[in-house]
Order: C-alpha cells, then structure tokens, then sequence
C-alpha cells in the first residue's frame, strides 16, 4: 500500500483545469508526489478531482494516492499562505507547479490588469509564500508566445522574449521576475531557489480514458476543442479560418501541438530534474538556479491539418470559410525540442491522430461537459 | 481665502518621501490641487507632511490650503480602497501621482520579491482601486534606469526599454501595464485611462527654505546626500569614486542631476497636461492615452564636478579614494529634454550651485535629520 506520508508534496496551483488535472494524474502516477490543488474554480469544476483520483485508483488500485482539493484565490495571499502552514508539520510542501492563471489572448486586451493581477501578482503572492515556508523549489507553467513572432522556427529557447500580447507580457514578466529571484538566493545552496518555467506550445487532447479533458467554460477559444464541440453538436457550425496566405505550407497558420499527457509527463520531468539538480549545473551563481525549457513536439500543424485530422476521428464532415488574417497571429510557432529532450529526457511521443481520438473520446463520453454530471 | 473643497484632489503615493514631499508643496502653491498623502512610513517621517503644510502657510498665508495624510500600505489593497472610498462623496479623488516604491538598485537585487510585490503588486492595487471609484488620470514616477545602457546619449524617450537591476524592471514593467490599461480603455472617451510616465534623471536638492530635503533612513544611497552628510559630520569621510576610466571628459560617472523643486514641478506640469489632455491628441486608440517623458536638464555632471560643486557650497575639503568600476554602473545617462519641453512646457532652470546651496541649507539647519525634531 502506497504510504502518502512519504511522498514529496507538490502544490499544483490551477490543478482543476485542463493542463493541470492533466499533472495532477501524472503526479499522482509516479508513485512519489503528492499532488496538493489549489484553484478558484473560475475556469474549471471540483469534479475534475474526482476524475484524477479515479483514474489514479483505476491504474494503481483501491490504494493509490488520493489528491488533495482547497478551494483557494491565488490574490488572497492570506489563504495562500494558510495552505503552506496547514502542511508546514508535515514536512512541507516541497515543490509548487504554478498553473493558475487567466489565459485567454483577447480577453488580456480587453481587462489587462485583471490578468496583471491573476498571473503576475498572484506568482508573487505563491513566491512569498514559499520564502516563508522554506518551499524553494518551482515549476512555472510559461507559453511560446513569450516569443512574439519569432525570428527564427523551430524557435530555440534563446530566442529573444517580446510577448505581443498583455497574457503573454504577464507570463514573460513572470519569468523575468522568476529569474531575479532564483539570482538573489543563488548563493544559499540547497535553500536557493529552483525554479523552472516550461514554455508550452499547444496542448491537445485529453486522458486517454475519456475521463478527464478541456473543458473550458463558455465558446472554447482554442481550436480543437471547438473542433470537437461542432462535431458533436454542442456549438452551432461558424467555424472560420483566418487567413490562408500565410508563408506556410497551405496557407494557414501553422502550430506545434502535442498531447497533454506528453505535456504533464514535462512537468513530472521537470520536478525529477530540479530533484536531482541537473539541469542547474550549468547555472552560474550570477544567473541564479534557473532554466527555461520549450515543450512542444518540433513538428508544425496548420489550421487545416487539424480540421482533416479531426474529421477523421470524428467522422463530422467540417465546413469552414476562409476569411481575413486575425490580429496578432503568428504564421509559425514550432518548438526546437531539444533541449528538453537533451536535458529532462522529455519527447512528446503521441501523435496527431492520438491526440485527435483522445479528445473525441472525451467529447462523446462527457457530452455536455463533465460538469453537468 | 481658498476654498479646499473647489481643490481638484490627487492622491500623492510615497508623499511624505523626498520628492513626494517636494511634490506635495508644488501642488499646494498651484491652488488647484488638494494633495491627499498616502504611505507607510518605510522611508520617511509624519514630519514631512507638517512642513508641506508649514511651506504652504509661509508662501500663502494663513489660509493656505492643507495636505491630507492617510497612513497606509499599498500591498494593503482594502485600505488603499478605503481611501478612495473615503473621497468618493466629495467628488472623488481626480487623479493619483504614484511615487510610494522601494528605490534602491543594489537592495533590490538582494530582495527583488519585496520589489515586485511593492512596486508592481502596489501600481496594481493602485490602479484596481481607480478603476472602481472611476478616477482615470495617473502620472506615473518612472526612471532613466529604465534605459539600461542606452544606445545613444542624450537619451530620447524612444531608446528601448531595457533595464538591468531588479528595481529597474519593476518601473518597467509598471510602464508596460499601464500602457495595456490606457490601451484597453482607449474608446472610453473622458474615462479613459490617461496615464503619463515621468522619467526622472538624477534628483538633487531641497526645498529652499532649508525645510524639506532628503532625509534617507541609513546611509544615503546617492551621491549628494553622501557628500552633505559627510560634510556636516554625520559620516565618516570614506569618500569613494567608482572608476575614473570612462569614456566621459574626466573619467568619472556622469549623471544628469535636476533641482528637486524642478522635478516637483514636471509633475505639476503632467496633471496640468492631463487636464487639458493637450498630450494625447497625438495618441490612437490601438496606443491608448499613455505618454511617457524625461524629466532631465539635459546637462551632464561628473562625480568630480559634483564633489566640486559640494566643496564650493559647503566649503568642506573632501578626501575621496578612487576605486575600481561599481558593477552595473553606466558612464553617461543625460536625458533628452526636448519632448518634455516641446509638450509639458517643462524646462529644469535651476543650475547646480542652486542644487547644492539648496541641499547644504537643508543639511545644516537639519543636523540630525527633520525626523529627529
Ligand atoms: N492551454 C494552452 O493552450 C496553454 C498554452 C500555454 C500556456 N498555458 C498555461 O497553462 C496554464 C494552465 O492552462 P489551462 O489551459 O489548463 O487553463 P485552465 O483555465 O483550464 O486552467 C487554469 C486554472 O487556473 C484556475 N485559476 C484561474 N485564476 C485563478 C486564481 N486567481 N486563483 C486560483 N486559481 C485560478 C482556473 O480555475 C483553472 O482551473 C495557464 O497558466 C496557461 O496560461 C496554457
Ligand atoms: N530619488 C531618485 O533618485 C529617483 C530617481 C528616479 C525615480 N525615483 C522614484 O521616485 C519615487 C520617489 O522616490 P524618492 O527618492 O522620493 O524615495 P523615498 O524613499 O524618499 O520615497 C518613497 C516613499 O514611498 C513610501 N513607501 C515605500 N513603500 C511603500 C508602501 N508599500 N506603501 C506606501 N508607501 C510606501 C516610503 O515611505 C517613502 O516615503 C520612487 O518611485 C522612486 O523609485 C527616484
């Protein structure tokens, strides 16, 4: 029987929404973290625990580790900061996985300083927090449009940071701000911080048990959850393609989609090299214990490879209208990976069609959404 | 006698530091600007507020009108909110000059969280408590250090943004949210978000009648108030200069110092400018009511013409060691005065000597400090 008194505790901020209750089944997998959620629930449904404690039971048996819920607002530093103490007898919490954030492009023009508050002031809230308890180790869920539109694809981590967006300013200041801190404790030894932000390219699909997916509140913003929703009927068919003369193979814009269970495995990676402390041997004390990683496969979709690759797992025959370029989009953002693959060992194996079936898996079984059951 | 309540109200963040007191008094003498203080007391004493008043008493007679003084934590939103609550019934508070930060370059690389969290965290709380009592007009103390190591010299307002100490990048990135906030809100008309930076280059001086100065809480970070102190005997003579091997005329760091009074004086200039919104007609909507100037004379003044110029108004001898280059120190930062000129009407008359005769009064008639009194 596993003993969870001997896990390592990982606070999982956002653990209720897509990529997060995907982590949290990844930690709970491993056998060795703790996963600790906290989420306000504005984008995302408690049921989603039930899922993951569901499919850890299903996979590892009636005595799998059992995740822990508290309904918690990253902007109330108080209730933060109770969290940490609840756990502080307990041996800590010893790492935190900072998902929580508000992350839609259009809507950060439109209230940007809810977003600057959410995603910027909320990190420093959960960074304050853990400098009090003595929880110095961090994995920080950061974006490819941290590039902007990149000089060069696959972009390398190198590639300068020039976020065209206010939800892509508050995660490069997030990192900058990270990356500052991890300096000014650099000398502390096994106290400095580690900190590690994963720059993620474009999540898809869903647990392969049907489970757990994106279930995102109102019209989905994303492509393939829209995809999934025309075809099962839940959203009235207006699908429209911006823009088709883009310099890209067919004209469309062009993305680097890999499966969410490929993703999640990167932030279990992530918590074993920052274990480890591999992935700091490089890092000067001038620098700080701070590394940036791109998770993406390396290998670029356009707009209608997806809609062919979901009408294949869907069998819904799509009808889209091709119509002007939308503001702000960037022909290609596809990864170079190696870097994580040369330094986490991470590959996101699954291919399209799997992330295609797993979502349409999740779509059928979960009709109206998870939580409506 | 004037009628405190026909005063337009402006809440004055850090108003009871250097040069927020310098900027309560400058408001005071308009007699269209009822300054209404906030602060901590991190940096600075009650004190200052009794001799803004006192200052306002001296010059306008016994009806002049009186600053308000609220203590209060801006990392304490609900009392940053009761404040504007407070004013809501009497019109509301019309505008914000926020100058309440942390300021130390080398401090802030030892605790860049403390950083963030007061400058950014506060600016956000600032202007979330704007918004909900609808008070749209900001101005905004920004820095040269913002430039970083500027490309050219004398720097313009369109030299790249890229600061290299912690305490920089918080005023930046104060700059990048406020320019999304004007952004968002730019087809607000009159509630719009107007919002101006004002960059200030290296400020020196006191008020005039020796009754308002800088009175820094340890030993003073910047040169001028070093060179006093040492020169009254309230430091110990170990005078040191950082590199005599830059590429300026004798070698030594050259800065762009400006009267304090001057300084006080742009921000009276930038509020006059957002009430007849004179400076944005130039702005679009896609840029939003932001604008962002230098406050400089323009001139620049090495470490040994500063040392010079003390000597001349204190008639102390000094002693200094010339040591080798501080890190992070650039050679040159002298401002660009056109744009503020051309658009604020903004130009720092008064000369170095004023600045030094200025600060030495001060100096002398505070011995120990006004804290101390
Ligand atoms: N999905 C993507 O395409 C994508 C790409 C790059 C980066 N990211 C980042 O990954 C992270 C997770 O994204 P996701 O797609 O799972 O989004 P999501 O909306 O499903 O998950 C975010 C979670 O954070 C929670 N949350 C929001 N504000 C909160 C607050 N103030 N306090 C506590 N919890 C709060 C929400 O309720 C939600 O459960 C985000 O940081 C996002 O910016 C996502
Ligand atoms: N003095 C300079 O050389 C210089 C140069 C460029 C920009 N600035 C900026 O000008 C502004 C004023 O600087 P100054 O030289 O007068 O410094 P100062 O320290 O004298 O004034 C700052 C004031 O803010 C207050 N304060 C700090 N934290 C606070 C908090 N959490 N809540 C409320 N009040 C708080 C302090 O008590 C202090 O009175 C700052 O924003 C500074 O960054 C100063």
């Amino acid at each position: 029987m596993s003993n969870s008194s001997s896990l390592k505790k990982v606070l999982v901020t956002g653990g209720l929404g897509y990529i997060g209750s995907h982590v949290v089944v990844s930690l709970l997998l491993t056998g060795k973290y703790l996963p600790i959620v906290i989420d306000n629930c504005h984008n995302a449904y408690p049921e989603a625990i039930k899922r993951c404690a569901e499919i850890a039971r299903d996979e590892m048996g009636a005595d799998a580790p059992q995740p822990i819920f508290h309904q918690v607002d990253l902007r109330d530093s108080s209730a933060v900061d109770e969290v940490f103490a609840k756990y502080a007898g307990e041996g800590g919490i010893w790492a935190v996985v900072h998902l929580a954030a508000l992350k839609a492009v259009g809507e950060s023009g439109e209230i940007p300083l809810q977003y600057y508050k959410v995603n910027v002031g909320g990190s420093i809230a959960l960074l304050e927090a853990m400098e009090k308890y003595n929880c110095s180790n961090f994995v920080f869920s950061s974006s490819a449009t941290v590039y902007g539109t990149p000089k060069t694809v696959p972009i390398p981590e190198s590639s300068p940071l020039q976020a065209e967006s206010a939800y892509g300013r508050t995660k490069q200041m997030v990192e900058v701000i990270l990356q500052d801190v991890c300096r000014a404790s650099a000398d502390k030894g096994d106290k400095a911080v580690h900190a590690v932000s994963v720059r993620y390219f474009n999540p898809a699909g869903a647990h392969p048990s049907g489970k757990l997916g994106e279930e995102p509140m109102g019209k989905p913003g994303n492509l393939l959850p829209l995809l999934a929703q025309i075809a099962v009927g839940r959203q009235k068919s207006d699908l429209k393609v911006f823009g088709d003369d883009y310099p890209t193979p067919d004209g469309t814009c062009v993305r680097d989609y890999l499966h969410v269970m490929d993703l999640a495995k990167g932030h279990v990676l992530a918590l074993d090299a920052i274990a480890s402390k591999s992935i700091f041997a490089s890092c000067t004390s001038a620098e700080g214990m701070y590394r940036a990683f791109n998770l993406g496969k390396g290998k670029g979709m356009s707009v209608l490879n997806m809609i062919a690759a979901m009408k294949k797992a869907s069998g819904f025959e799509y009808k889209y209208e091709i119509v002007g370029r939308r503001l702000g989009d960037v022909p290609d953002l596809t990864a170079d990976p190696t870097l994580a693959e040369k330094e986490l060992g991470f590959v996101a194996e699954k291919n399209l069609d799997e992330m295609c079936r797993d979502l349409w898996n999740f779509q059928t079984k979960n009709g109206d959404g998870y939580s409506k059951q």
